[in-house]
């Protein structure tokens, strides 16, 4: 292991597109739950879409035009509009609440648990991800991610990349930014976290988007660590 | 299992007393520390006298007459004012940090793993606890306790027995509070938990303050549960 990174005690994760497959499980999730309810639709584009609404729904948060709002709410409520384009507006208040809930329900990447179990025998291991704090844990209860504890950005009612999300979790462990390393797919993430002094660790998840991505299919930066996948971080990590 | 406890879905247990046995494990860690040290000093009635300021402590807290200050620094401050009193005038700010984190190293009564690990595979366990989250996440990976995610009193700025601490995890995890159940060793949290709708619990401690022990050897209400301990707490739940 680098020697620089001998004093980290806490790794923070990324978790849609860097622990879990959002897209292949909400395409998987809601194909299955439409079929057993006789609810046809284009999920793989429904996915696309609902994701593509993620952004500017944060930015929405961020530059304070609405006040905070977890992500679950954020989520349906772009849900709902898209509904209509996808000959969807007959669901009923339930089956939008369950399909809203298919971000609760999303799977780890072939190496995630494997890798982030590796891990913690060493360091403290967490989700520091724009999902809400029920989201997070019944989404390490569904995938078996085994976190030491749940740091959600709705602790903080920031939105990453805020530097508040990243200091929030230095200050609730009582560890300075060098003693905490930011794991993630996503460069603009690491970005962030290293501009306060965070630790930074990257592996490409180069399918998250589906099939022609052409963004974070590698390090832009120097960063601490370059991964494979997460068994990979966890073998430079020394565990 | 009670039928009118099909709905629950979260448990969140006390931790002092009721999870981990603080005494029993600040007299032997700090017991082999100071024969380490070459530092002697009377170690059970020191963890009871320094006990015996939480109470007070917490209460200036709840009273506004200093603002929020979490049970590290509240313990930090209780042990500075004690060690005069010990003769422990002369420890070194490092030695006072260690002596200070002694609360992050409790070990769990021999049941609370085993009983824990049952509970985890039906519900969402997490400590409620007056704690820092750094307090409890060190304290569970030291004790290996299995928490699904760490709910401090610290994340709503307010000690138990507030409304805010239990109402709290209720709005965190989405669920109304009968789908709560607060599990303690301490009949006035399950009065304050019950007072806002949760469920409760109750299994006895009767050593957690040594010998001689008079205060919760019995529940006082009827509580949903009665238990012996955390295992049988697990089989009444129907795990």
């Amino acid at each position: 292991m680098k020697s620089e990174l001998s004093s980290v005690k806490v790794m923070v994760f990324d978790t849609f597109g860097t622990v879990v497959d959002w897209r292949g499980s909400i395409i998987d999730d809601l194909g299955r739950w439409g079929t057993s309810e006789g609810v046809k639709a284009d999920w793989p584009r429904l996915a696309d879409a609902w994701r593509g609404r993620y952004e500017p729904q944060k930015e929405r948060v961020r530059r304070g035009e609405i006040s905070w709002t977890n992500l679950d709410e954020l989520h349906y409520e772009s849900l709902c509009s898209l509904l209509p384009e996808f000959g969807l507006s007959d669901l009923s208040e339930s089956q939008r609440m369950h399909v809203n809930h298919v971000w609760h329900r999303l799977n780890a990447w072939p190496d995630s648990v494997a890798g982030l179990a590796r891990l913690k025998t060493r360091y403290v291991i967490g989700p520091l991800s724009n999902g809400n704090v029920a989201l997070l844990v019944n989404m390490a209860k569904h995938a078996g991610l085994p976190w030491d504890s749940v740091f959600s950005c709705e602790l903080f009612q920031r939105y990453k990349p805020h530097p508040d999300t990243y200091l929030g979790v230095c200050r609730l462990m009582y560890a300075s930014p060098s003693e905490v390393m930011m794991c993630a797919a996503h460069n603009y993430d690491l970005r962030a976290a290293r501009s306060v002094g965070l630790r930074t660790a990257f592996f490409p998840r180069p399918s998250e988007n589906g099939p022609g991505q052409t963004t974070d299919l590698v390090a832009e930066q120097e960063w601490d660590i370059v991964a494979t996948d997460l068994k990979d971080l966890a073998k430079q990590m020394g565990t």
